[in-house]
């Protein structure tokens, strides 16, 4: 984005959400009503449309309306949170109008319109795609784009998990496999009236779902430069969700081609991760109540061995980094603005 | 019941289940599957018809499959685990058959139909009144009754918890009013896909809801005979439902007209429930842990002052004794057999 | 306190804790981490002298490092969050220095000596008082204090709860008795390790404790203008623990000497806190959710009878409203700048 | 064990527990209370010594009192369920006065001195080890013996979700790689007083730990056929524990050496435990909620490809299955009578 401003500028941005009450939706609205740069403009909704904030959230205190997006584009910023497959229809006309646009959903993340298909069972246009926004990895395209697909919040976990031993510059060694394991709090499943996420059902709870066939699968692997297609490594994922709201801990067993050294290991992540203030490559192991309600991503090597094989641990809050806070630290990169304003 | 049996026959009652699908009827099938003088028979059941019981609590590792319910009467029992309303429709042709039937609704309950209506908004007819099952309050009429209405999952933790202050022959003491907060488990809502109940809502949340108003309120009145329309006390009920799947907990402020000695209120009550195998009054501080899983109800005098004021804090499991353990309980009694069989 | 400043000013207060590595400690630590007008100086500690912030709590994300308090008295301002009977020994040294305090013990609570010692168990001069931090209460005396004796938890969510009734100017009633039934969050007992808070023993549990011997008993009735001494009403208090973190959940059993109006006390409610900031009056139903996290203090009328009986039900955050919130807001008060600063 | 009776026969064992106070002890209490064909005899515990079963597990409602143990041999079977290395002490002496015994620590259970010093830090003679107790994998030599080492949590969890591809008949594939995360419930730490096990540290977190060093690790490669030491494939362990009390939930990566067929592996499977009552090999995911409170052991094959990749998840209750269930599914075995008596 052009338009950078000075830190302690009066001017502040105008934002909307669309499909805000939701849980990412909700705590977008906790994080921009707090965020110095910005005023917090409409927020709409579809099916709680009429309602306010402070009846669905009131530990957010906020007497806003929900109202239905009827197309409006008075604002200088959008969020979308929308169910998959929606943005999709609604982000055109905001990018025609000038607008920001940042969108939550799996729908413009993907290059390959097949692997679109494939895991979303959804088709959709070549050019329905818009910059990835992981700052980790790409800061500059972020700082230059005027709209954002924000990663998956298991993708976010993962990706930011291994990233370093693809694109870190000294890494000479080629991962043969990934095996991934991750547990996510139940808000990752949205503001949700399923049997089978109810309090009775999950407490003293845990259940792996879509094995191997996650969609979150083809953007890690175009994050890291290769395909779901046709991919240079072996990759299985195993989502899981557990009793807990917040949170995904995900632990990656990598398969190196050559030994493994845990201080190599280590020096390769502090230096690919210097400059981002969220990535934090902990000594210690980490737990998913040190990263939450926080924007940090915690990464812990938890064992190397000669033979190549390595057990990465990664914590996020998933509506955070995993999310919203993501989404704000992505707009404040694109507004020029120092990337952690409202998020510590 | 007539026939009773003496334990050790080789003979075995056959019991069917309608509105089996549900958490109550769930339990009531694993009580009944391990009971040594039942064999389970049909298990009924709507919206879950076709399924079976290994699908929907793979624990019970039972593989009967659930079926619509078409009035059959090849059963000897009838344990009836359906919504409020839908048991007043099947048990007048259960009993006409013959058979023996404890209903797990409130629709018979109530003695007085304008209190029915007034709690339940629901009209029925005078005659639909069961003996109500509180085997500690009720045990002769249980014995000689061939239909039962099971007690309400609060109503039995507050019954059993000042019931020697009404029904106690050594009580000379009145109860002039009855504050009562109990905590339920969610389960006691039932198997339900509300937002509101969901993991993401109600983990770290606690809940009042029908203050004043719970349909609970006029059976617990005529348990202790008096109404809930023309009271004998003050009688103020605050449901909750908190951050766990099972139990119920209630405290429980009583004011007498004259004060209250601990010893002898304990006495009192240790008299009252001497023949009471699942009642427990307990020295020391109850919790919900103490009772979990099990059909005991435990019972503390915590607090009794000179001014007439005391605390008693009760614990059940709102699955077992709140529901389908006293359900097994007052079988066993109607079967004249030991009325813990299958219960411990 | 006498320098106010304006909101604005580059000035930063410096800021020590005293008690730092307790839950109370902790969320201080994040509160005042972030407060604009707040330099956090020091972080004292006793076991965990030697550890830094970010080993204990790294979600805080802080590189300071815990140190034995030794008498420093370097800080403007001085938080102690230490356990009962600390402060006593700490506090006259830091007024006698000229600075500011904010005591988040008991030790400093009772104006009776007697009391503090029949509910503390210890023994400690009748000088040893300092002015009882409530804003909704006693703003004007705050803000004139230097130093400021902090609420304890359940005191807070209980006497807000009822205050009106005592204080407000319209209250014509007279309250004969309050029966008060409150649950908190475990982290109330502090970053402890007793087996009976541990995880596998409060999973799936609810524990009452202290019934009606409970030290929180005297401040409450010291801020409603009586004693526990002498009560101009009867008053029985069941605290309890259940299966959460934070929060605590207060049923207020009020009994009334007439009739009355839910309208009229709602009214009563809104008026008396018309110039609250943190206080709801909130026309549903409130729950522990919608005060998570948060310095609000959620107050609903859920039940209003003609023979004078009220149900009135709270909820705040133990850790905010309940200890460092309120704090923090009290710091705000004497500084004099705007009581939400830091805090919303 | 030679003395095997008819199921029905009037004759009990008389049974002692060493170690009772814990919950691995308190759940075989709970089990040996209903056991048809046991009197439960003497709970022996030590820092708990005069205490009852009913102060310290009240749900299991028995007078007992726990006694320190003085070498008593009173009893025909002894269960030992004590701290790693004390069982060490006691054994010798019951074996040599002719009694059953099955001891649930890991004193006994690895063949290499070696890697029990490795693993366990302590020295033991190379006689101390006994028979293996996972009957699903050594029935005939368990039925024949007089001793019995427990298997471990995460060992039983692990071990039947990858036997059949070690030890199946028809399992002409090799098993070139395992990477296993296993989720345990917070029990499977004991009945501990740690403040990193508190409800207020472990509510709504996850924790790995001893990544890669975890001390089952011998004994599931001894079981496998291999060894810790010369392993012939390679294996890390990420253990794990979660916001639950009880369960574990395995996710096994396995590499083959060539293709898997779904269809293929699940025959393998279900032929392997053709006779094994308390394994499922489930067509659909499992969840810990599955076999909470059961001895099942669910293995679902999730994930299946043509480079030979496996995901299988197992989920087990970590007391019962994962210690004392299984503890008596051997004793019912060396006893001749029925696996599964107690059990269901």
């Amino acid at each position: 984005m052009t338009d950078s401003i000075a830190l302690g500028s009066t001017k502040k941005y105008s934002v909307s959400i669309i499909g805000a009450s939701g849980y990412s939706g909700a705590e977008l609205t906790r994080l921009l009503l707090r965020h110095p740069l910005v005023k917090l403009n409409e927020l709409y909704a579809f099916s709680q449309s009429g309602a306010s904030v402070a009846e669905l959230y009131p530990a957010l205190s906020c007497d806003k309306v929900y109202k239905p997006y009827g197309g409006e584009t008075e604002s200088d910023i959008y969020f979308l949170a929308l169910p998959h497959g929606e943005a999709l229809q609604l982000v055109p006309a905001l990018l025609k109008a000038g607008k920001t646009v940042i969108d939550l959903s799996g729908d413009f993340r993907l290059k390959s319109v097949l692997e679109h298909e494939q895991f979303y069972k959804q088709t959709k246009l070549p050019d329905a795609v818009m910059t990835y926004g992981m700052p980790e990895l790409f800061h500059d395209e972020i700082k230059s784009a005027n709209a954002i697909s924000n990663p998956g919040c298991f993708a976010s976990s993962i990706i930011l998990g291994v990233a370093p031993l693809f694109l870190g510059c000294d890494s000479s060694k080629k991962v043969l496999a990934i095996n991934c394991t991750s547990t996510s709090g139940i808000s990752g499943a949205g503001r949700s009236s399923k049997t089978e996420l109810s309090f009775s059902e999950m407490s003293e709870n845990i259940r792996a779902y879509k094995v191997g066939v996650h969609q979150h699968t083809p953007e890690i692997m175009q994050a890291l430069g290769t395909s779901a297609t046709s991919p240079s490594f072996e990759f299985t994922f195993t989502p899981m969700i557990g009793a807990l709201v917040r949170g995904i801990y995900s632990v990656l067993n990598v398969q190196l081609d050559s030994p493994a050294e845990m201080d190599e290991i280590k020096e390769l992540y502090r230096e690919f991760y210097r400059n981002a203030p969220f990535v934090r490559v902990r000594d210690s192991m980490t737990e998913v109540k040190h990263v939450y309600r926080t924007n940090y991503c915690d990464i812990h090597i938890a064992h190397a061995t000669t033979s190549g094989s390595l057990v990465i641990v990664t914590a996020i809050d998933n509506l955070l980094k995993g999310a919203s806070g993501q989404a704000v630290q992505n707009m404040n990169i694109m507004l020029g603005i120092d990337e952690t304003t409202g998020l510590l």
